[in-house]
């Protein structure tokens, strides 16, 4: 078998074999297939498709190209919940303490963010002394004894995905739905979890800009899971406004102490809507009865505390939590309702205060972000504050521009947005909602 | 300016524009765009295309990434001929010394070969003491006193060539017609011809195999020519079947002296029309007034005469030639008709037996070859002799059937097959033959 053949079949449109994608992402690993070779495979992927089966040849070539995980001596449904990225998204704080305090596990390996959406472990981190590099032992005595934990990937979890990830970032190949499927579903195929649960981020703020291809990338990844035999569930949800109110790695951490403290908000109805679908499915009862149970541990404060626990255990100190010290008021400039806030742009601004990273070695600050003080529908007069940016300077009035242009005001009225799009269950039904 | 923009750019199907052609072969030449990238545009580009202005840019931008050569102060009319490949092609060897014997001043700068398709160069070098590597001064009085020379490249000859051709030789992307015209476009233009005759070769020996695509290939080359102000020419001709019976380093030499002694045969043929349209063009002359001056200069033994000096002044003696020991012949199993002669398949054949590389470091043996017997449509009866291999160890019977192989004989007879389909004129009329 040779790398340059695999390529022109490709180029010519012809579907590769599951000998070949191997070879292609073991080679990639072992370095018998160079970075350039690499680059032109994936640019003829983007162009000519991958089909179902070569997208699950390749999400299983590059989950087999690392250490798969083994939880299965700890008791309890483990629980993998994965969102494709969106702007002041903080569900996985209050999904995972919900889940574990109605008794389920869950790990959640994490990666660091780029660009304008943050990750998981990049808040994590704006909590002095967290450790998010654990042992084997020291993740399963936490999930005996408090039920989650949440870890950065260590480098031997899909290697090939890490060197894939990376030219792709830098070839354009990066927003193609196979890609996409294989490179987030291997990693949570190489974490063993029973039951995946995808938040797919639609909108302006997220990768998939229109529904069909956030409806297609659900249902791609969900079918994998399915043939691999782990239970894959989707929620379809809006990133055409920040999903909370709080942007910015230490405010975010914030905005889920909230919800977890009984704000209501979209943070709380979104992580509702996705813990209840997990109990519902894995428990099989009604969704209302889920959505029940889920509710009763959220407002009781079992799981605030199960968060408290799962933080001091990782050596976390809370009261660290820090925010930036100049505080600027955006204002209205004028009377009328709020028709967009634009989501991209928003989490780009947060970046550039230094709240992201551009290049991988980046350093973050992790106490800059914004406080938004309206949502898209909401009536404003002229004068009322838009939103409260928190950065280290004061804002210049082209900086201060920027992020009065993120809210749009129009004299029209106009509906609520929706939450959530459509799901996914486990036997691969889309239900809309 | 972002390589990865481009990229995307023409991921999308849309047109570059000259600045960013250039940014990205000024990039790959300093090394600010990684071979990684270089290799995912060309897929790119392969996919989604190249218009012709894309493609004048793109040669540009390559030939101005090295030296462009200067011969402005020689005297007379500066000829480059150049072949997109065959088998047994060495029409170069006939046609360079009878222009220099016509008063015409050329410089082949030729590369290696890889693959089935023999390199000018290599064949030079089976000749003793020949030396390819001259300095522009010798080169310049090489050229005033006998008018021609055979030279290697030089690396600063349009390196950014040299860097994309490697990189499409191991990612697939080789046969795509605006990529092959630039690479050879560039190296044209760099040459400094006053006149460019190009020998496109069509069928199953060459690049294009289909008769459009040769004709696409010579219609953009010639397009480029005339844009950058260089009278450039094109001729169509058959690979359908080698071009002469004579493959092989050595032998190729062989059979070129052969027709400058007087052999009548394709190779004569389609030398004498290729130096035939060069006098045409470039004297006004009618085509047939141009063939009269052309045999004359060949029959009487002038260009004979100016091959010899031409092989003295750069060192070579042509006493060394020599093939290798062992003759096998292979014989007719049946009588008929020859068919095919599988040009490529021979080529193939006899870079296997040494006399090519398969690699760039290989080491070529220039003694092994093949003379052909028959060539197509000539009728045989089994046991007649097909052709002679030349090689240093007896043919296996597996290698001897692969020979064998190379001939198809069928009971029906059929047409001489036909040399040259098409030619293209300095002012862009494609003339049907």
């Amino acid at each position: 078998m040779k790398i340059v053949d695999i390529i022109n079949k490709k180029k010519h449109g012809f579907s590769l074999s599951e000998e070949e994608i191997k070879f292609f992402v073991d080679g990639v690993v072992q370095g018998d297939v160079a970075d350039y070779q690499a680059s032109a495979l994936l640019m003829a992927i983007c162009l000519k498709g991958f089909d179902f089966d070569e997208t699950l040849y390749l999400t299983r070539a590059m989950r087999d190209s690392g250490v798969v995980m083994d939880y299965s001596h700890v008791d309890g449904i483990k629980v993998d919940k994965h969102s494709t990225g969106g702007v002041g998204d903080s569900t996985s704080f209050i999904i995972m303490p919900i889940l574990a305090s109605l008794g389920y596990k869950s790990v959640k390996m994490s990666g660091r963010g780029l660009g304008h959406t943050g990750g998981t472990i990049d808040k994590l981190d704006s909590i002095k002394g967290l450790s998010s590099s654990l042992s084997k032992e020291y993740i399963e005595n936490q999930l005996n004894e408090i039920g989650f934990c949440i870890v950065g990937q260590t480098p031997d979890l899909c290697p090939a995905d890490k060197i894939l990830y990376a030219l792709r970032d830098v070839t354009a190949t990066v927003d193609n739905i196979a890609l996409i499927s294989a490179s987030i579903m291997s990693k949570k195929l190489a974490s063993a979890g029973d039951l995946i649960i995808l938040d797919v981020k639609y909108g302006d703020g997220a990768f998939m800009k229109n529904f069909s291809d956030a409806l297609s990338l659900a249902e791609t990844m969900c079918a994998i899971g399915r043939r691999e035999g782990v239970k894959t569930i989707a929620m379809i949800t809006d990133m055409n406004e920040p999903l909370s109110k709080y942007v910015g790695n230490s405010l975010e951490i914030e905005g889920a102490i909230g919800v977890l403290k009984g704000d209501k908000n979209r943070l709380r109805d979104l992580s509702v809507a996705l813990a209840s679908n997990v109990v519902s499915e894995c428990e099989n009862i009604d969704y209302a009865e889920a959505f029940f149970k889920v509710c009763k541990v959220l407002d009781d404060g079992t799981a605030y505390e199960k968060f408290n626990q799962m933080i001091a255990h990782q050596g976390g100190d809370l009261s660290s939590l820090k925010v930036a010290p100049v505080v600027t008021e955006i204002l209205a400039k004028e009377d009328g309702f709020v028709h967009k806030i634009h989501a991209e742009k928003l989490g780009e601004l947060v970046c550039d205060l230094g709240g992201g990273r551009r290049k991988k070695e980046d350093v973050i600050d992790y106490t800059v972000g914004v406080i938004n003080n309206v949502c898209v529908s909401l009536e404003v007069k002229k004068g009322d504050v838009l939103c409260k940016v928190y950065s280290n300077e004061c804002l210049s009035d082209e900086i201060y521009e920027k992020f009065s242009s993120v809210f749009e005001v129009r004299r029209e009225s106009l509906d609520k947005p929706r939450l959530i799009y459509a799901k996914i269950n486990s036997v691969g039904e889309i239900i809309l909602y």
